[in-house]
């Protein structure tokens, strides 16, 4: 079985703003080599959802893991993923498509985000 | 000096999107009992960035580091919150206002989140 990772960010304008989402995928890549990893967008950036879906269809995974990097799960968490998936389903129906939950839900993300904001607040005074 | 941090999160429509910021807050108040730590939002949720980062102020915070809990800086972390930290500024000038750069450009959080995602495209297939 070949496994795909969809990584779903937001998307912005400022091409910047993708870099921490482009970082994850290039470590896990780096960590898992036999796992496809497509980093796709809601909007403004560019693969979309979609495509990004297909690509990993058309490379052969016969299961992927759908992983929204979002910090809350809002409306696009919980309304637009859900129909992507549903429609990358009904397009690829030999590929098992599954929706995890929003990565800012996920415990060690949680400690991380207050380890570096504990650090900050506890850092010497600037000279 | 009594240290203050100023979570700053984006605000959503569903009172749920705000679970994982305040498991942030509560993770830091509990680790460091001696910062006082505030959640704000920009949009949508309240506290307001100006309502959190006066009532740090008025606690008596003589340093307050303003943690953008943001995974990609956009238009929100670039331009908004400099501005509203310049605000906080001018209006309390007593106090040494720090803005940090955003949580998901720091090193553990992408690889907290890169850990995250491998782990559920490494998981075996659900029965």
């Amino acid at each position: 079985m070949k496994r795909g990772l969809l990584l779903c960010a937001h998307g912005a304008r400022d091409p910047l703003w993708a870099q921490p989402f482009e970082a994850v995928a290039a470590r896990v890549r780096a960590r898992a080599p036999a796992v496809v990893v497509q980093l796709a967008f809601l909007e403004l950036m560019t693969p979309s959802l979609p495509d990004g879906g297909r690509a990993l269809a058309q490379a052969g995974c016969t299961r992927v893991d759908v992983v929204p990097l979002f910090l809350g799960a809002g409306g696009h968490v919980r309304r637009d993923l859900p129909q992507t998936v549903a429609e990358l389903g009904a397009a690829f129906p030999a590929v098992q498509w599954r929706l995890q939950d929003a990565i800012g839900e996920a415990d060690a993300v949680i400690d991380a985000m207050a380890a570096v904001a504990l650090a900050r607040a506890e850092a010497p005074d600037s000279p």
